[in-house]
């Protein structure tokens, strides 16, 4: 493995015969990624729950982390000061970090509620305030008012320093109509073009940071195609896919992977914004996809929602069992069998649901914990199977 | 280190010419306890954030677990199922647990408030009901009625299985009368007595556990006088100092030890309840107390309150920090500076102060960690002290 090489690249090593999905790697200057990869959240400069040592136990190869939360706290400067989102983590791997725009929009509309001090009574929808430009948006934390554009995104972003960054963009939110979805993709698409000339003014960090552009479009079929086309043609490093985890329904998510991919140029790496449900990485590494980032095994982990595998787990169940039920009270068994994980080798489901009851904080790292690790650990079996030409096997075998 | 030797032994290495402190070593099934040992808590079977992982690196020696909460979830009968405390929670070494006394009086009270359907309007007192055969109280978690009698709460402690056990006891509350401390004690004294004949009844379990006698009396000199000799004519294999958390003068804590340890008897290990400050473990061990237990590194940890030895942290400061407080926001340094622990060796002030801010769940776990190993670590080099005939002048260059 090549440590610190400068140079961001992409290389596909197999390719599988019968659908899209590839094994590759990206290189960074903070190491490979070996793609199929599935990428942990951490929102605010912490996987929630697990320490920079987990991670590397659990051989997580990349983390993502949040420009919107980051900005607001403690701050792009700090995290600058600290040598960057990965140093001031105590993370020496990749890093990669959103635009800020998916938050300000969830977020800044969600929390308006939560803030106390309002200096006026503008309506909810006033607290976003969408231009050409860029957004205005208060902060959830103490209402206080930010603006992002396209340039102030990337200049947060090279701050943060993480090797790859995403340009800025609106994703609309669902459901929404076909002309709002338009202006939306438009805007996003001028935003891309601005963010593709402010990443090149400057470089804040002595080490290459990609830039993504990102496909938007919702639900409509010849959006999400104009939109792949136009991305494409742009000068990014990589491209991703957003809006995606929006939607409820995942036959959209297929829907868009099948519009959208085939118009992507088939050398730059492609990121799925926002999923990480078993059925759903199955269905973005067989359409093209490279990387995904979800807080799916975090938060589930906090719930005592766990990720089962076959043969104990299937679609029915989700590949998810509820430790807090009160049937693995007394059971000696491990979180899943086959688990070869930390918390599966060290810990019975009976104890796990004692620590979810008594609302002890080692109940949600525990989980969390065998949660990534099955992730991880499921995503790096698919690599193989790609690898080994057993991809279609794999996926008959976990959908049966 | 003689591993799983099955009887239980105590054993001095060596003594302070000046003090009454000393370096020794308990023997129990499940390991040695080098002492003076700092006992972290682990209340339901996790000391709190903690892994048995964390534990074992942090060179912890033994957990105590508490009767009354256990007994109340996952209840004793589980735990045993499960092979004991020990196992039950994946630990390795050796455990401790109360005898549920203390809890009953102090969380039986406190929380009446928060049980929402009570079956009638009895005062806030009469739920924990003391007669001289035990204790009646309700759960603070469902309001359920128990009752707790030195047999009951030996036959517990018996399924939970720890290698030190408590013998049932009543720890008045501060400030209580002369004539109700001496009732308390009386009760105690008599529930000692029955609580070793409980003891030799059965044994659930193929080690041997260890009954420790408890010496009450308030702040009363003639009454810890009384029952440090009382309890010590008793066959017990230990002896416990209780009721000394309870106050609020640290001077009365070093009166209680200076009345009642001259005492006990020479030969049996001493553990005094529920202290964990620097200058009180300092005083314990100069008085001759061999082990001691407190929430308070993990406790703090939570609160953000951070151990910090010498020469930066002194008596003045308590050796602590706020590490939630602005200053430290862009702070590269380690939480504590001379400090080898792992979160020192790997975090800056600065982010910790972040996590904290962010109410990350690794913030709590940070902090722990680090509390719980400057203690053990303190404690460790006492030890060191005390064989090395340096333990005067260790404790003078802590309270210059």
């Amino acid at each position: 493995m090549i440590k610190n090489a400068k140079d961001f690249g992409f290389e596909i090593i197999a390719k599988d015969k019968k659908s899209k999905a590839r094994a590759g790697k990206i290189t960074t200057a903070h190491g490979i990624i070996e793609t199929p990869s599935f990428v942990p959240v951490g929102t605010k400069a912490s996987v929630r729950s697990l320490s920079p040592q987990d991670l590397k136990n659990l051989q997580v190869q990349i983390i993502f982390g949040n420009t919107y939360h980051l900005h607001l706290q403690p701050g792009e400067d700090t995290v600058k000061d600290f040598g960057g989102l990965a140093k001031f983590m105590n993370w020496d791997g990749p890093t990669i970090t959103d635009s800020g725009g998916f938050q300000v929009f969830s977020l800044g509309k969600k929390t308006v509620k939560m803030i106390e001090d309002f200096e006026d009574d503008e309506s909810e929808e006033s607290l976003v305030k969408i231009t050409e430009d860029g957004v205005e948006f208060r902060s959830h934390i103490d209402g206080s008012k930010h603006m992002f554009t396209p340039e102030i995104s990337v200049e947060i972003q090279r701050k943060l320093g993480a090797d790859l960054i995403l340009a800025f963009d609106e994703c609309a939110p669902h459901p929404s109509t076909y002309e709002y979805t338009k202006e939306a993709m438009d805007r996003t698409h001028n935003w891309a073009i601005r963010s593709l000339a402010a990443s090149k003014l400057k470089q804040h960090h002595p080490w290459q940071q990609a830039l993504y552009g990102i496909v938007q479009g919702g639900i409509y079929k010849d959006l999400r195609e104009e939109s792949a086309k136009f991305i494409s043609k742009l000068n990014f490093d990589g491209m991703a896919i957003g809006g995606v985890s929006v939607g409820e329904s995942k036959k959209e998510m297929v829907d868009v992977l099948n519009w959208t991919v085939p118009l992507l140029p088939e050398d730059k790496p492609r990121h799925l914004l926002g999923i990480g449900e078993v059925d759903d990485i199955f269905a973005a590494v067989e359409n093209g996809i490279d990387t995904f980032d979800c807080v799916i095994p975090t938060r589930f982990g906090r719930y005592g929602i766990i990720f089962s595998g076959i043969p104990e787990g299937n679609i029915k169940t989700k590949f998810r069992i509820d430790i807090k039920k009160s049937i693995f009270a007394k059971d000696k068994g491990p979180l899943s069998r086959n688990c070869n994980c930390y918390v599966c080798k060290n810990f019975t489901r009976g104890y796990i649901n004692h620590l979810f009851k008594a609302q002890e904080l080692s109940a949600y790292r525990l989980a969390s914990y065998h949660n990534v690790y099955f992730l991880i650990n499921l995503v790096s079996k698919i690599r193989e199977a790609i690898i080994d030409g057993n991809f279609q096997k794999m996926k008959q075998e976990w959908f049966v």
